[in-house]
């Protein structure tokens, strides 16, 4: 594919023109003909399938099985429960009919009037209405239960506003869908599964997180609880990177899924749902990377080395590429992936920027003094320092790097968000500092009105109350009213 | 999940009935309230898994990458390729809208007129035409050629009559899609997945195939050629396993897809595409599977030994528990999949049919007398035949059985279809035999006519014209007229 340019806006200068470049730039995407659709590309789709990998991995892990249900809503079901409606009526993808003809006017083909659908189908923008459906035919008494579901979906909600990853019509994600014979096993469930994202989130991703519990407004559509882990972005702002929802009986008395308990009483079943999307690679690579283009974590990298050679003729190559055999061999058999760019139609001078720009964590280079030394030249993507080591215990040694290099980037992400998090005591204040990119911890009085007041005023919502920390009580920064516990504000994604 | 009674339409009875009965009591699928989507339950899902797992091994070991386009597609792209259109327009589900409204009767939500979409989407059928219209952008020059793209999607064809896994109307499935320089290796690409196909189906699956081309009228829309492999399901009726389309320049030359050769001359990009859905499943089922339940081949049962105890009492299932912990793990040590279910609610015997049904290739059961004997019972699920067998060497033991198993049902398959595969030399005989249940080596004067008067008179089509076997050439068994090779003709699902 030809390549443009691969200068990117600075961060500094236009941090979301930087970000827009970064993914189209690095191959990761591109918007398509279709408004608001994007193309995940191979190297972006290489990122997904790692997160999915790891993903799915612990969901089965805490019991969870997978299974697909389908891609349209009846209309009818979206008015079940209405708040779900009315969090998901206005963005809807509505299939009408079920056929096309061919234009009697000779102009390739029309939608066949002939063939409209009695009642409409929507695609499916989250899936609680579908399965809660199902679930009535599976669910007759407590040892149906609990259900462990997953699904792995295309899931389509037509937003007026779109950037790649971050906000797209259509995106992938998963989509857990349990039942439960009591609250408090759905509570600690769906608290659960938040505990399984945080550490994703931490561990894989390389992004620390805060988890809490969202306000009322922030709901999601249908639940009693949302809970939601969140990131700061390099520009300060905050991104909401998966949720966790307590739904109470709420889909269960709409759909009618009742279970006869031990005793023989009916009662209806506790539901939770939970997802996390696409829209985690924007996480990531806002997360991390910088103008000379993404910063990968190792455990989330398409490969995590590239080797180059630096040769002059054929034979010189010959005697690398042997050399280099034996590496990439050793470096598998760690269960490290690698690869080799020996292709002869690009200089290593133009390599080294694709690989670069690609966030590949650790680059090789091997040349003729190299190979007389026994030694390779290592350079760190994330800290972009370079250094000449010995070839005996190559192998072992990257292994370390590769460690050091997730812990490091996490560290980076951690301490940025240390000193970008404040805490203010004043309505003024806030004000002030929330212009610096920073998330603010302050006293809230737990009302709609202070929370849309300030929302209105500064941009910056409540992106949770902290499960975790300092749980003093004292009185709202807005109206001096009495606040339970700091909550996060912050402008967000 | 309240079962119900377990036994099954008996295959001699009822074919259709039986295979039904399967899906629903196996707990693989079920139909959903929309219609014509069904509903994968977890264990057909995890089926699906191990299918999609191994696949997409070989995709990648072949040099594919995985990418994802979008869901819909403007109307306008399939009007481009002529043939496509005429394939797909009749069958398709139109998104005309995308919001909803409250229903100011106050009844529910309606479709908000004036939220019209300017120009209908449709939802894949599938891919060629956005996946092409994408490659103009990604192809200059031959540098960007080859393109070795797969998708893993969901796609919907708006089928009227519907059979679970076999024909729905929403299906899972993966779609390759190729883009090269000349003709000679798009040919060699469409050959080499059909190759993949073919040994998926055979090594894993256990399903033996034939593979061919089909005649022009059993053509993918839009292609030059496609390839098919062909498995015989125990009715005697061919089931289409898999397909590869050589697809020519068409879709280059529709979506005006052009490259610069090494002379800098410029031509259309040669292409194909292959895929195989969750059909497979369905393949699977009808190939092997009995009046007990379900027969699954040990590389694709989602878990290939369970162990069942048989005790009285607390005391000796503590000690049953401990000697089987010892044999899960030298069984996950070798790689091998296991289930210990030691349920208290539900019998042994309630466990075995449980267990046939579902198909798992081993089962073991432990009890009271092997726990003296330092013995365990085995039971086969393809033979239906027991043994008690020593604990010492069980691992290997149980891994060189589930071989033997693999290979068994492969055998078994294969000795089934080579028994109702005849040559017929007339029509006559030909009308005769194909009430049988047969597949029908016979030769065809090459038109269309007489395939179609095949059809008609007799519900058999061509399924293939073999690519391996006698290729000598005879005469038309209809009209007499020369034909170059036999082809096959069978009733089909």
């Amino acid at each position: 594919m030809a390549k443009e340019l691969k200068e990117l806006t600075p961060r500094s200068q236009d941090y979301s023109q930087w970000y827009l470049d970064l993914v189209l730039k690095a191959d990761l995407a591109e918007n398509s003909a279709v408004r608001g659709c994007m193309v995940i590309k191979p190297y972006g789709y290489a990122i997904w399938e790692k997160m999915q990998r790891q993903l799915d991995d612990m969901f089965k892990e805490t019991g969870h099985m997978n299974a697909y249900f389908p891609l349209f809503i009846p209309k009818s079901f979206l008015s079940k429960e209405a708040d779900h409606v009315e969090g998901f009526a206005k963005e809807c993808a509505v299939v009408t009919h079920y056929r096309l003809k061919n234009d009697p006017d000779g102009k390739g083909v029309i939608v066949d009037p002939d063939a409209k659908l009695e009642e409409e189908l929507i695609v499916r923008p989250t899936s609680e209405t579908i399965i809660w459906n199902t679930y009535r035919n599976w669910i007759q008494s407590y040892r149906d239960l609990p259900i462990l579901v997953n699904q792995w979906a295309n899931v389509v909600r037509w937003e007026m506003r779109t950037r790649l990853f971050l906000r797209t019509a259509e995106f992938l994600w998963q989509e857990g869908h349990t039942a439960h014979a009591t609250k408090e096993e759905a509570v600690e469930e769906a608290e659960k599964m938040l505990n399984v994202y945080a550490q994703f989130a931490e561990e894989y991703m390389a992004v620390p997180v805060i988890k809490g519990v969202k306000s009322a407004s922030e709901r999601f559509a249908g639940a009693v609880d949302t809970y939601t882990i969140e990131a700061m972005m390099q520009d300060g702002k905050a991104l909401q990177s998966g949720t966790s929802h307590f739904l109470g009986q709420n889909f269960a008395k709409a759909f009618d899924v009742k279970f006869a308990d031990k005793e023989g009483k009916m009662d209806y079943v506790w539901a939770t749902s939970w997802g996390v999307s696409t829209r985690l690679i924007g996480a990531l690579i806002m997360a991390h990377s910088d103008d000379n283009g993404l910063v990968l974590p190792p455990k989330l990298a398409p490969f995590q080395v590239v080797i180059v050679p630096i040769y002059k003729g054929e034979e010189q190559l010959a005697l690398i590429n042997q050399k280099v055999d034996g590496i990439v061999k050793s470096l598998k058999a760690l269960g490290i992936s690698v690869k080799y760019d020996n292709a002869d139609n690009k200089k290593p001078g133009w390599k080294f920027s694709e690989y670069e720009l690609k966030g590949v964590p650790v680059r090789l280079a091997m040349g003729a003094r190299d190979m007389e030394n026994n030694t390779v030249e290592i350079a760190r993507r994330d800290t972009l320092t370079k250094e000449t080591v010995s070839c005996d215990g190559l192998d072992m040694y990257i292994k370390n790097l590769l460690d050091d290099i997730q812990a490091n980037i996490y560290k980076k992400a951690f301490d940025f968000r240390a000193k970008q998090t404040i805490t203010v005591e004043t309505y003024e204040e806030f004000k002030e500092k929330i212009e610096e990119g920073v998330f603010i911890l302050a006293h809230w009085d737990g009302t709609a009105e202070t929370e849309e007041k300030v929302k209105a005023e500064t941009k910056a919502t409540i992106r949770c109350i902290p499960l975790e920390g300092d749980k003093t009580p004292g009185k709202c920064m807005v109206t001096g009213k009495p606040s339970a516990q700091r909550v996060i504000f912050a402008r967000a994604y």
